[in-house]
């Protein structure tokens, strides 16, 4: 183990122990925000977005004549290093929950970027006359403009992942849609019996829900490709070097994959935080229809004899500590929790982008934090629910059939033929009674036989969307 | 029709009507905040209580000589006037969503208790020499100790309805309770069928649940009784004479009937909201507990074929314009709804709260409405639910019965007597053959006969909670 | 005044008054839900949608030969007048807060429908043998299809206001943005002076948040173009002819000038409140973006004297009742709360949304009830802002000046010169100095003359943001 | 490293590996619940409240002859080792966002617990004929007793150190309340410059936000006290024995060294969870008052030239990457961003709250995860507070008095004695001309000159509150 170095900056001088690649900065802030429990080297999707920002930079740099061809190079490995990420994540101890508007992510990344490459160059760790980390690396840039660069690209990386799991829940409820897509039972409205439909309309249903929620997220995240890098301290681009941002922004864009653009005003962009709070929003959005989807799948679980018990979900585990063979739906209610947590996140983003002030929004570490947490648990969430739920869903046919028989759905058609107020006094009549609707209506002699043919030997067409809107 | 009077204010002349009883600053309000379409006039109650503040500082003003005996006594008799309010609202058209931090409010009171005040001593509405809003009707005050004194005692006065609406509810409940004690049914947790119960046990804890909330109303409303009047602008009194916020406080104890106490620091109590918080987080809170009672009620009450069935809630109108003789559950549904609002308005007051700067919080206005309308909704709404819901829910007994009869809940006392892992055994195999599991006990000889009858015939001494705890 | 009718339905006959339009479901929904203090009367434009697709779905029915000329005919005119409204909106009596899943409201418009056109057919009010409120305007049709669409068609109709409302606000800010441009001032980053920027730059960026939100509250309402109408009761299309759907559709269109579509899967459709999640949480950010932009004009204006006094808002009303002479930033401070109002409202569309339950959101009505406040709120208090507030700004340009001049926010650029550590180093002696930052250079002579020059003279070039991504 | 060995459950067999002390429960739950990177093991002193319960429940089981004085013995010194947790936290995988109401937590619990027992029985890990997790070590338990009851534990016991940082944190604020009790400054309302007062006055106001926060937690930790030990699955003590609900109770109270009590309805007490509910928002109140306290700080600490600029918070570190000498409000932007995630974990807990279905609230695990995380940030975060920021404030006296002398805010004192109209009138003037309100009086002759004096000689007399309750 090295020996201690000692680094200063406005404060003071500090001591940094010797076998990190952190500097003074990052030990203030490890000191100032212990608040969390979640740093940076948890999101290492962050600290990559950071290190391609710093080489997009360092590159841009170079070209214009503005760093030396030895020092960018040494800068561009050591982030190609980072986003490698190989062992090197304990050097980014900084909390996620910061104070300082992301001036601490950015430095913590500024001072390991500056000695992974003074070690490539030769010189030894914390020999910042050779390469500085705020006069070289951090260079044409501001944390004002790197860390919302960085953070935008780090979420936008992160889609990929969650519309991935949507997708392949969407699919998993698709395909018991087409393998229950005759298995007629009740559709229900407002809980109460209402009208004939299929076991494959209802799951078709869910599907389509996912559905459009990819969407939302695709369209949302489209927000996130306008980045304010080169806009330094407050978007006037000040100490910024004619023609960085083009070429920055171009060079992020090739590094990374993906294909960002300058904003058209960069001072509003700097303090904007309107692209998160739309994005949270479809999170929220996602959140919103997952609680639906759970709530309905253990509704109609209840039971197993006491309840609707229409479908079965597959046992994951025993459910009680004292209640032998009770088999609970605790992957949907594993779901219902991250989607209560998924909502009360967007509401701290929501808070956090209201609190931005005049040219800037220092409120963003926490904005961030919580999108990326809450994209991470429904992603995870969602593979498992697909995997250890959804998948292995069986539909008690019988049940469904017996349930149907015995309800009242049929007096819809019925008031078709005759009146609404006949039909609504036959089924109070039936229901009154625990009698049969259509043993009532041939005992009232209200239809011809081959009407209650019509009308009660037709579960099956009523169900049927007969694609009534194409016609 | 009178002719129209000329007031001046700061900006400068403005037009009054003739007929009516406020001036120049109400009227710039009524320009300036025409927003939420939600008036002064249409919450009676803060009228009232602004009126009562208004009195007793008069009052105290005349006795520290601050004011002659005759104006004290025309302003009194004013604010009387206005406690009664009859036909005299439409004077107040100021919006209740104001900023200011309530001045509008306290301002329109003040001309129009002047008003009234000058007719009283025989001069002509408008006649400002005579009798001054702001510096007689006003004197000794602030709208920062006013406003805040006036709403948390509106919010006072009305407990009682709320208080008196979740009594009437519980009990109730609790009449339903004792209607049905001994009826025993299927208890269930996640819901799953778990043990037996009594619906007498299910109604009871309904009952329990708005009880506890009872309490809480009344302790959270204890922390409004902590008033600032008397603070002036800041809470420094600035301009009070000496003695006024002790006696003017004793004065609105007597008018209110309600036993108001100074703040025991006034700076911080001018602008703080925490009392609000804490009210409003209670009526939130209330809210939860409805819609968990709502939840449960639409889920006892689904079917009435194809769900749980366990209950009938009262028909109150038809349920549908195309199903006939659908009956739907619309009591504890709009109950659902009104909780939501209720849940969502606590979010505004916690955003208002969180706005304070510095000596005052200038949202208060935001704050008293929609803790009022909460209030209102709630009221109003738990009223109604009792009468037109829960005095009328009737019990299947027969559904009950049947419903725990074929399920498996007694495996638990089972596994007292043959384990965990072998009643969890039964009960897999009962359920996959469909079969009951008495039977399968019986079968498999794992209890002697006397053992049998001790389980399955105990329904009701397993579901009677026997005083455990006081044993 | 006319005598009293007697109307039936599945609970028993009831007294309607009879001077008015509607019939018993109307009458039992007033009596069930007197709970909001929001009526139908008191949203027309809910109650025009309404009429409007009763008046395509008689054309349809019509059309498919369904309905007779005559009944149609009769029907449409009855919706035209609805449309038109003329002294008829106190025949909408029922709360707005309904349980029933919009029900009350769907047969509230086919009571008054059905007897504005027994009227026009020479029939009495009341005669429902010769046209029938379920049988005839309601034909083809359910609630839970007429509803939903009706509702994003009130949404849809209302944008253009709110939209029009951002506009106006947003040229007002670009006015003043051209008005300024030239001003230079403190740019500020976490309330701390920055570096330089201009009153224009800070103005536009206020403008082009406005303008962003344009972009995303017409992006949203795009999703609410989908109906389910024709879905019937759960979107199975259930007593609807083939055909009717589309040709319903493409009346509603013509009607009322919007280009509705039919959603891609109508049972979805049917329970599905996405549309309206995204549609709020857009009216959120339209919320937070106002938040901040009130809270940056109240912190410019702050002062006069003992603040930042940059800028000066009109006033609008005499600040207090005691302090003479104050005036307050009473539009913002309105502004900042009703978009409190609005992210509360958010919350309660969210918890409604996630309340839907198999084939129906039965909360629909308490989620309208809150995007429609929320958007008249926003739509007129964006009005009374601009006109109250944005248009009188005025800037104190020498304020602005002075505080630039005192500042040392061209630190920033000395450092690209002398580099980082040195001009902190510098910075801090002349803040605990408190002397001029020029000064302090010009004595250390760490700069050559025209180097000085360069960075003390140039305000106006740091600040002027040089179309550095262009080039 | 030893072997693995194979347990079995309702579902079938599974490998565990052969050095942990769980079994096959929470193997399973490990494998289900992989979703929020929270695990058990990261919240010992959950662990530690469900090993008290534990114990307490097996000493009741060995006083009421169900468990022999070894195994009991066996039991009790496991769980003292579970409460030192000396490196046996590993042992502790499963997810604190689990499904299944607590089952997992539970069920880890009852593995760890046994197999710890083995080894002390001198039996073998896994040997579970010789000790039960269900049948011995969680006799006359279920999860949904134990959970409840361990989980308020954890929060009670938590409580300690969250008080202790609030009067940490108040204490500081009332040290500098003494420093600067003399100290003139503005007072300010809405931001606008409104009457004197000092600082120390200022600060006393966060000292007593913060005390009255103290008396809120302790107040809403008491409904914790409330626990439904012996309740069972459902609150009905199915298979409990008599007497051990008050048994184990009484040790649980002795073991903790907290005196619980007995719920007064254990079959509410099973499903409620109000308690959390209002504990939940008094953490948010709690954020709610740091936020304001926050926002006044980084207000008053502007600048430093171009701001309010009257207090200095300590640099903890340095404020920029690009702006030398730039020093940040770090601390307090911290303390908002935890504000505002307490702020949303609270919502989280509200709509957990809201979930509750029939006997059971499953959704309590993402309440007490949220509850937990909040006291963590606040209490960590408090104590940062007040070491690194609120310690070392100091205040720019000079500015102070600067701001002071060149106010209006003499202009309401001056009110009383000239009337409000006229005040307002030269306050109106000097602003307008920039000049001394002073020069304007006498230049006007409104005043004799021992009234100039009494007003404008007097800034001290106005800021004092002086006692005027008392009087």
């Amino acid at each position: 183990m090295s020996v201690e170095r000692i680094e200063s900056d406005l404060i003071g001088p500090l001591a940094i122990p010797g076998n990190v690649l952190y500097g003074v900065h990052t030990r203030r802030a490890e000191q100032n925000f212990d608040v969390s429990g979640l740093r940076l080297k948890d999101f290492p999707e962050l600290i990559q977005s950071m290190a391609m920002v710093k080489k997009a930079a360092a590159l841009a740099n170079m070209e214009l004549g503005l760093l030396s061809r030895e020092k960018a190079q040494a800068i561009s490995d050591a982030c190609d290093e980072l986003v490698e990420l190989k062992g090197i994540e304990e050097n980014f101890p900084v909390d996620m929950m910061q104070g300082g508007a992301g001036t601490s992510t950015n430095m913590n990344v500024n001072e390991v970027v500056t000695n992974l490459a003074l070690v490539k160059l030769g010189a030894t760790v914390g020999d910042y006359t050779t390469l500085h980390p705020n006069d070289d690396v951090n260079l044409s840039q501001s944390t004002n403009d790197i860390y919302p660069t960085a953070i935008r690209l780090t979420v936008l990386r992160a889609c990929d992942g969650l519309v991935s799991a949507q997708a392949n829940l969407r699919d998993a409820f698709r395909a018991k849609a087409l393998q229950y897509r005759n298995a007629l039972k009740v559709g229900r409205t407002q809980l109460q019996d209402a009208v004939p439909m299929t076991v494959g309309q209802e799951f078709e249903a869910f599907a389509e829900l996912i559905d459009e929620d990819i969407i939302q997220i695709q369209s949302a995240s489209r927000l996130l490709l306008e980045i304010n890098l080169g806009g330094s301290a407050i978007g006037t681009s000040i100490n910024v070097p004619r023609g960085f941002p083009s070429i920055a922004c171009g060079h992020l864009s090739r590094i990374s994959g993906i294909q960002l653009v300058g904003a058209r005003n960069f001072i509003e962009a700097t303090s904007d935080t309107g692209g998160f709070v739309s994005f949270s929003g479809v999170l929220k959005r996602i959140a919103v229809k997952l609680t639906k989807i759970c709530n309905d799948l253990r509704l109609l679980s209840s039971g197993p004899l006491g309840g609707l018990g229409e479908i079965r979900l597959p046992p994951v585990q025993a459910g009680s500590s004292i209640m032998p063979g009770k088999v609970n739906p605790v992957i949907p209610e594993m779901m219902n929790q991250l989607s209560f947590q998924v909502i009360g996140n967007d509401l701290t983003v929501t808070l956090a982008a209201s609190a931005g002030q005049l040219q800037l929004n220092a409120m963003e570490p926490v904005i961030v934090l919580n999108i990326l947490q809450s994209m991470r648990m429904l992603t995870r969430g969602m593979e498992i629910f697909k995997q250890r739920c959804v998948d292995g869903i069986e539909v008690d046919l019988e049940r469904c059939r017996d349930l149907l028989d015995q309800s009242l759905v049929l007096a819809t058609p019925l008031a078709k033929l005759i009146g609404y107020s006949k039909a609504a006094e036959l089924s109070k009549r039936a229901l009154a009674g625990k009698r049969n609707l259509r043993q009532i209506v041939e005992e009232e002699g209200v239809l011809l036989p081959d009407q209650v043919e019509q009308i009660f030997g037709n579960s099956a067409e009523f169900a049927g969307f007969s694609k009534a809107f194409s016609a």
